[in-house]
């Protein structure tokens, strides 16, 4: 596996006045490579492209998104749709998650006269509050139907019980089902040698699915898959419509065990000053739990990957401390003070700690975005 | 093992107009109390209360702590500690937490015009960069020396190694050693018959290693302690003359292997809706990973205690899901729309990932108080 080149942060040590640490530099050439051989991607699948705007939380990487040919916006929560519309100029957003609750349908309707808003429902009960709020407000909001082809979290059961709830949703007023979506995660964490037959039987039994409420007469439009590890699988399946990768536009350590990502291709790094080396064998990092987030990765021991260093492993994290051990050939790299730079195990959630994104051009931090939906849990 | 009474949400359940989920509620009865018994405890063993910010990130809470009579606020990191000096008028800050880095010095100079400020210390190499920088501005900062009494974190280790250091830095201009700190975090990790002993054994070794240097004609004024686990112990060391607790305001899962407190001293909670059922033995949850992060407790299965179903357990968190699996008794409890409190395993990490407490007094949203050093990694 190659050291990324170029480094974000290799361009830029010693730019004290504006690299304190810890801090999110994103390589714009990565960034852009990333956005664009996904769109492409899509084109040549002939579906469309709906990022999850969960990765980066930016409403400056979503604008890229689009206009590198995206339909429009995945978000999970109101809350991230609301920044998106606002901040972002999104017009077509699907919330991938049930809106529950009297608080989150009133905002919903809100959101509703600024731009096109689908959602995902995955039970009757979700389903009835949300058409007696459409219906007596007069407006129609269209639906997916979440369905679960294996992952186990939310959804009903590919097959039968998806089409029963379809049928179901489909006879409330207020509602229009449009669609059916999976999120294909168990694919994440299968072996790397099953990920594609998992993702193909997963896009297979959804467009299965599709196929009988259409014949039965409702107008299943879109048929949506997600996960970026399954992008390149599920989204060739026939009869699969859209997409809705999230992760790759910056990629990170979770993505290493497919063998077809590394660090070169990950944008975006964690930042970090070495702050002690009480022991030959122990360095402290100032990016810790709160930084790196706790996610491990079945690709590479610990909590991130160094660049340029990765036999050193950040073996344990507290809020505010990483604790790098060292190997032998490693222990004269990591002096007080020194800087360097850390592919995440899991870059949604690291970004989703910080407040603002570097962006490194030509070895310079050429803009700083705000991660406007960062803590966008409602 | 009790379950918490007063339930803060059961007070306010169906309150739609200020609890949208997922949210931290914090019942201000059990706060005052474990601020006023860990205030009391701290005046009985003779040491001053300094209490470690992390954990609430709040201004309104430290100034609950000082007017309980702490001496001041500790802080890890320089941000957090401009929070609470700019937003809470602290004046009297402990940066638990090596400054390193040309940014992180011009901002402690800036600090020291608004507080007493004390930096902890384990290096020559940082100590070195602070020297320099307090002779050239005129200035003298008070330094504990950070000591590694068993956590094998960052310190210099107990004994000779923390002496040498101490030593050498008292050599420094612009420094001047004014005490030792430790973090027995050790003891947290240990199993609970044995923290005891652990945390006494630190607290004394710090001690000897004070006397040493007294010895030598080092003003060594502050012998100071960590950790909530342990704050039962460490602080009734003949010697030790400050106590730093954090969690204790708000408490959590972490604390319960310790059999002294339960739900019932749990002061926060994350309030959470259920969204979704898809399978009998299956409700998802809308608090997943950014509303309580990954950390494991020791004290219970899951990933945090459902208040009143505590064998209902969260098994499973993505980031916006937490997904919870239903014994045979529970199964009718998890209606979606179904409002649910959860004690987090880690209470000073799932605040770090809100913006707001709701305070929650005598049944009602009684104000909300911004968690102004959330993210305040820098």
């Amino acid at each position: 596996m190659t050291v990324a080149a170029p480094v974000a942060l290799g361009e830029i040590v010693g730019a004290d006045e504006v690299l304190d640490t810890p801090a999110l530099v994103v390589d714009r050439a990565i960034l852009e490579r990333n956005i664009a051989e996904m769109a492409a991607f899509a084109r040549s699948a002939g579906v469309t492209l709906r990022p999850h705007i969960k990765t980066h939380k930016t409403p400056e990487i979503m604008r890229l998104q689009l206009a590198a040919g995206a339909v429009g916006a995945t978000c999970a929560k109101i809350g991230e749709a609301e920044v998106m519309v606002a901040a972002g100029g999104a017009t077509d957003i699907l919330l991938a998650y049930p809106t529950v609750g009297e608080p989150k349908i009133r905002r919903l309707l809100a959101l509703m006269e600024r731009a096109r808003v689908t959602v995902a429902l995955d039970s009757r009960e979700a389903a009835g509050a949300l058409s007696r709020a459409m219906a007596a407000a007069g407006r129609t909001l269209e639906v997916y139907v979440e369905v679960n082809t294996g992952q186990d979290r939310a959804g009903a059961r590919v097959g039968d019980e998806a089409a029963a709830l379809a049928r179901d949703l489909a006879r409330l007023p207020g509602l229009r089902v449009t669609g059916l979506m999976t999120h294909e995660g168990q694919a994440n964490a299968a072996a790397p040698d099953d990920i594609e037959g998992i993702a193909l039987a997963a896009g297979r039994a959804l467009v299965e699915t599709a196929h009988r409420l259409r014949a039965e007469g409702l107008a299943i439009a879109h048929v949506s898959v997600g996960s970026t590890p399954a992008a390149a699988y599920t989204p060739t399946v026939p009869g699969v419509t859209e997409m809705r990768p999230g992760t790759y536009v910056f990629n990170d350590v979770a993505g290493f065990r497919y063998g077809k990502l590394g660090p070169d291709r990950c944008a975006l790094r964690v930042a970090a000053t070495v702050v002690s080396r009480p022991a030959a064998d122990r360095a402290v990092l100032d990016a810790g739990a709160k930084a790196l987030a706790l996610d491990k990765s079945l690709a590479h021991p610990g909590h991130g990957w160094i660049v340029g260093h990765e036999r050193a492993e950040i073996a344990r994290l507290s809020e505010e401390h990483g604790v790098v051990v060292l190997p032998e050939e490693e222990r004269d790299a990591f002096r007080v003070g020194d800087r360097i730079e850390i592919v995440p195990n899991h870059v949604c959630v690291a970004v989703n700690l910080a407040d603002e994104l570097l962006i490194v051009d030509g070895g310079r931090v050429a803009e700083t975005w705000a991660i406007a939906a960062r803590g966008r849990v409602r």
